[in-house]
């Protein structure tokens, strides 16, 4: 293998280009067969293949800095930086994170994962690098479906204006995880098709100089092109053309299916492996069967999702299914929240669709264009809750995120039915700001249909089970926990345990609360997220003036990255033995 | 006066031309009487009189829907929507908000302070129109500043593929609140100077259509050009130029300071009232002074804000003077952060400078690009607390949003000489992503040097002064409320309470905590804003199990408009009668 030559970018110097085109074809053989077995980002790294070697080839990282965007087209750049070992063999594909991660190479600047960000990290070290009078290039890698975001858009708007050496390549497959939305992707488009002679330029009018390499998958085109840029002087977007999922005919053939992919998606001739079992109901399902229903009775209700439709279970068949009542914003999470902000008010009834970790990209739009307005939208949270992810996709953060702004009704499901009702109470009425966590646990079912008026029951816990002496209080996910509790505590303490459902992440329920204190010593506290600013501090706080003990349990306050979920669960006391053994020695009469 | 036959949009239908420019200058000159009473936004609103006369003129509010950006140029619209007894005579001066606000009237589509939203909350109430099969125009006004917040920009991005009817008026009087940074105001220029034609036009080049209207403080220009985008049937930008201060020659020649004034800005014949009084220290000026002699000692200090230098008293001779040194991004708070955590990568020393309200702005660049990559920036938070603010800039929420954040050290000094300390380490320091709460109570002085290593304290409380029973933790602003409380604790119950400077807003020192177990019954805490997700409450969960019983005291989770800050303080026990009466039913020995 010409791999086996390659141990740090300075090897590359040494190939001639058809050895380079060789490694790219190796490197993606080595990408399919990892993602094919542990799963991964597929597509955009074998896009980017010939551009990471022509990039390294013509640069000297980690003199001259390479930001990676978003960075899941980050394979191939391990695979020459010192990393092949965690591509090579199945025991160490594990080894390294599928994200650029500094602690692992001093060719990795930034951990990241969210995207559009590398614009303005590149500027900033640019900045940094004019300010000590240093000399060096500094390089943003960024895919075309990341410019829709506004983090992007704002760096771009900066580094055009920086007057001096950046580098912005813009690595353009045409696709963001689903077909690209935004006007800019029409510019995009006109670009390749003049051979980037067009006048009306989106990066030109921005003040950058501009070049085309529209076979970004051509090696010798690409290196030809890099050497043009490499110690200018001024800031220039490099817009390259590549194909997403090159070499791999199943992944061009269906790019949006190959951006990630789940372990055994390929047979051994990398085709397609087609499931003939029927896929069960689960909480995508219901959700998708609910808003084809709702539309149907209802002309005014529509769908929107910011770039990851896949994470819904939206795909191309339901949302050719939805036509107008299906808007995709792109990568663009404010805009998002202020459009269907504006769609509510306008009269409509929108449902947006974010995962937990992206809605970080959008509190002031949550605080002021939506709660301060209150405008009744129907937020779903998905994926929220404690979990073995990649530092860059936790989603533990978003209750405290979202928990302490005034308005919003963020509520908890805890079974189908209860997630059916809140959904259809929320997206009917007219008064309240809604986000509900969508569960992240199985789906569960009590058969028993929820048509509960949310309105007249803000902030009001339900008692699922009244007992004595420890109270729990499990939200959402955790209510099944809280019920596990009870029963240990049963059966450790002989207690006969209250069990609540609180419902409400937003508020708490004081009379509930107080009636609480006529019989019970202790209150436990079980939430899915993080405990700093989250839903149990507000108990503990309400309780801080009487003899009520509480204990709250949830996450720490850091980011973990790739911790097993059994670990994090005993790390953060959440096993039933664990809760009883603490609130054990709580309470008052004695075992 | 011909604003007295105006009471509502279609009475202009009635004037003549010269009536109308007649009516803006009398509208003008209302307004500056007004703000020069009672403060306000001046030079945004003089400059869009004419344009908002003939927005009226052309189009049918509340049918046709304007939704005004930011909205601190909705002076003009709200005189001639049936709210001119509001600048009409100073005993109503206050009867409306700065901004717009649908409870006020329904030509006012959304409560709106914060920057770049129109875009996308109109392209929201376009998409509900065309779900509903409804026929209006939808009309987005936003200032050419607000144009490179990324909200605004991912709002562009999706308005021009919208499909519809949707007509952007970009306000363009070449000027942000200081004047604009960032590549597409040479743009602006470009197609000011080439009458619109230039074929590189960054909204053409989001598929816009695009019309320009040079003099945008001329009726008839005005109209005719409206007239031709009145009904369009796709997505549309009339590029308006106007002057800011238009009618005031005091503010055309200092555009930045007549952005918002203060009353008694101007005398009698609108000539500036220079002021002979030295101005006095205060935090502003203590931090001018330090990063001027920083920047002496160490070439690598750099300023960096998002287009708000007057909050921080950065006038131009100051920015003048940084030089290199000193950079504002424009209206981009999200590129702010991750170009300043670049900055920081890159070994030099950001100092970032942020409004609390305005924080809002970046969440997940906090989290993402900064905190998980451990950069350590210096930002310094402005205006945190309770205040009698209007509801769109309150700046209750910064600790709540980002003391949750893992990894930052979110610091609140009490005086001046910790506030020096805290601020020299932090710039000096290369370990912890760091923010400081400037205090925004008066400036006070211990005289006594801060020199110390917070490193070597992250997360420990200072007691100040040791007591019995009761301890309150006072933190940044509030600890002299808490000084306070203790005085009337020793006063009312003859009680030596102790007394805590926590500095720390993002952790707790669990050791002073369990040490005052042995001595105290109660614990205060005392933080200038929002309780929920906040200081005190993380005090109260780590309390949660012991028979320490625990008072918070700060701001409820609401948006309050304009309430003095008197009635806030009793609306939340903030007092120390009310506080101490709170705590006496606590103290175990009766006093």
């Amino acid at each position: 293998m010409i791999l086996d030559k390659v141990n740090a970018p300075e090897d590359l110097k040494n190939l001639s280009t058809s050895e380079m085109s060789t490694l790219a074809d190796e490197m993606r053989e080595l990408i399919i067969n990892k993602v094919n077995t542990i799963g991964g980002h597929c597509g955009p790294n074998l896009g980017i293949a010939e551009a990471t070697i022509a990039l390294h080839y013509v640069f000297n990282s980690p003199t001259d800095k390479i930001v990676f965007d978003v960075s899941h087209q980050c394979y191939p750049h391990k695979l020459v930086t010192g990393r092949k070992e965690g591509f090579l063999s199945p025991e160490n594909y594990m080894k390294y994170t599928g994200y650029t991660a500094p602690e692992e190479s001093n060719h990795d600047l930034f951990k990241v994962g969210h995207t559009s960000t590398s614009v303005s990290l590149a500027t900033g070290l640019a900045k940094a690098r004019d300010l000590k009078g240093e000399n060096y290039n500094v390089i943003a890698l960024i895919g075309d479906g990341s410019l829709s975001g506004g983090e992007a858009l704002e760096g771009l708007d900066n580094a055009a204006v920086l007057g001096s050496n950046i580098i912005i390549v813009v690595n353009d497959n045409d696709m963001s995880i689903a077909p690209n939305e935004g006007g800019l992707y029409k510019n995009l488009k006109t670009l390749r098709e003049t051979n980037g002679q067009a006048e009306c330029n989106f990066f030109k009018s921005l003040g950058f100089d501009y070049l085309l390499i529209k076979e970004g998958n051509n090696i010798e085109k690409l290196i030809e092109g890099f050497r043009k840029v490499k110690d200018i002087n001024h800031p220039v977007v490099v817009h390259i053309v590549t194909e997403k999922g090159h070499g791999l005919k199943a992944a061009t053939e269906n790019k949006e299916m190959f951006h990630w992919i789940l372990p055994n998606t390929l047979d051994e001739n990398k085709e397609i492996i087609v499931s003939n079992s029927t896929p069960s109901e689960d909480w995508n399902s219901i959700t998708k069967d609910y808003i084809v229903n709702k539309i149907k009775e209802d002309d005014s209700v529509v769908v929107v999702n910011a770039a990851t439709p896949g994470v819904f279970g939206f795909d191309a068949n339901y949302r050719k299914e939805l036509g107008s009542h299906y808007v995709d914003v792109g990568i663009a999470e404010e805009h998002a929240v202020a459009f269907s902000s504006g769609i509510a008010k306008g009269g409509a009834k929108p449902i947006l669709n974010v995962m937990s970790s992206f809605i970080q990209r959008t509190y002031d739009q949550l605080s002021q264009d939506l709660c301060l307005n209150n405008s009744p939208l129907t937020l779903l949270i998905w994926w929220g809750g404690i979990s073995g992810a990649d530092a860059t996709h936790l989603c533990t953060f978003d209750m405290a995120m979202m928990g302490n702004i005034p308005n919003l009704v963020y509520m908890a499901p805890t079974n189908k039915e209860e997630y059916l009702g809140m959904l259809d109470w929320s997206v009917n009425q007219t008064q309240y700001p809604t986000a509900i966590r969508v569960p992240s646990c199985g789906l569960n079912s009590t058969g028993i249909i929820d048509t509960t008026d949310y309105s007249k029951e803000i902030n009001k816990f339900k008692t699922i089970k009244s007992g004595e002496q420890i109270a729990i209080i499990g939200l959402g996910n955790f209510f099944h926990l809280g019920k596990q509790v009870a029963e240990e505590i049963k059966t450790k303490l002989n207690i006969n345990a209250t069990l609540i459902n609180p419902r409400f992440i937003t508020g708490i329920d004081e009379e509930l609360l107080d009636s609480l204190k006529n019989n019970h010593d202790v209150v436990i506290t079980l939430e899915d997220g993080e405990l700093n600013g989250g839903f149990g501090e507000k108990i503990s706080r309400y309780y801080g003036n009487s003899d009520m003990k509480v204990l709250n349990y949830g996450a720490y306050k850091e980011f973990t990255d790739r911790i097993p979920l059994e670990e994090l669960y005993k790390r953060y006391r959440l096993n039933p033995e664990q809760i009883v053994e603490d609130a054990s020695k709580l309470v008052k009469a004695g075992v």
